[in-house]
């Protein structure tokens, strides 16, 4: 049986829905992030980089959300969470979560997480200020570049789509107005319809 | 045919040296990066995000060193350059590529590209003073808890060395001392001797 160890308010949400729209049997841990849970002995051994998402299978430890989607993706071919016979589908699935995981994420972590890259508290501050725009930048470069739409790889529903509703709800978060880029906005209301993703949701919050 | 732009110094040669051991038919073309050449106009119309590797293919254009890395294997399944059948192998391989893409990597642009998140000169300095500890503590986890050796994933060669190859030179150059990382410097040693590595580097140094 899987088993994913999560954060609230974490990317782990998207590999979160996948599992639930996968169909396959597993079950799920929360990490006290506000506790700081994530750097405990305890978790430090399933995941010594200290961070979440990681997935227990049956042989070994997975983390890395665009690993974690494909991952799922590939072993559950039925639910259809990616294009797995076309390699250059498949390529431009995995270029989107690359995306999301090097570029956006990163930004967005410059707000709560600067202390990783510098040490100086007006260095920080200065980080901060920088969030919005470059979230926006990103939610203008989706827009514009990359979102297919309905769903991020067109008519097809992919592990693009719940981890593009992760990175754009933390857009929001940061400041940016959703309304500006109508795909992404309607992308987000299409997820909310989602039966898993509405469970998924629940869980998270309860 | 495929044609791969590249910047000399860049994560780029990563997908070089890929293509290289996959037997494509494949042509490069180099952008100037000291130039600027990837925010011209010539360029972001290839790719719209100004930065390297791009590879153009006969269905339109891929982006992002591990979705590329992963599009060679997939598409040159007679070099086994990654375990394609096997979806958790598999994802072993996608994990390291993108813990080097969304965490070493950006640790490593903290040096040059600090404006991205960053406005004052102060903050660009305090950036550059954590680099080194940073691309250590990488390396040392790389070399703990990631690569099997004497390849990254065991006997079998596969796309996470020319990767690591890459990111294992930046760390040298910003400070970090592979002495200290017997692993991975005995990897940097095998990649050298690899007459595909020999070639891809004499290409770009030419």
């Amino acid at each position: 049986m899987l088993k994913l160890y999560y954060g609230v308010g974490t990317c782990a949400l998207a590999s979160h829905i996948a599992l639930e729209e996968s169909g396959a049997d597993y079950v799920t841990d929360r990490v006290d992030m506000k506790a700081n849970q994530q750097n405990s002995p305890e978790y430090l051994a399933i995941n010594p980089k200290g961070r979440v998402p990681a997935l227990v299978t049956d042989r070994g430890i997975l983390t890395e959300t665009p690993a974690i989607l494909a991952y799922v993706a590939q072993s559950f071919p039925g639910a259809n969470l990616a294009p797995l016979s076309d390699p250059f589908a498949f390529a431009e699935v995995q270029a989107f979560n690359s995306y999301l995981c090097s570029t956006v994420h990163v930004f967005h972590s410059h707000k709560g997480r600067g202390l990783r890259w510098a040490s100086e508290e007006s260095s920080i501050e200065d980080m901060k200020r920088k969030v919005p725009d470059n979230m926006r930048a990103c939610m203008a470069m989706i827009e514009s570049r990359m979102i297919k739409g309905p769903w991020v790889m067109g008519e097809a529903y992919s592990v693009c789509d719940p981890y593009l509703f992760v990175v754009s709800s933390w857009a929001q978060g940061d400041g940016v107005d959703l309304a500006e880029f109508p795909k992404i906005a309607a992308q987000r209301e299409r997820m909310k319809q989602r039966p898993a993703v509405q469970k998924v949701l629940e869980r998270e919050k309860a």
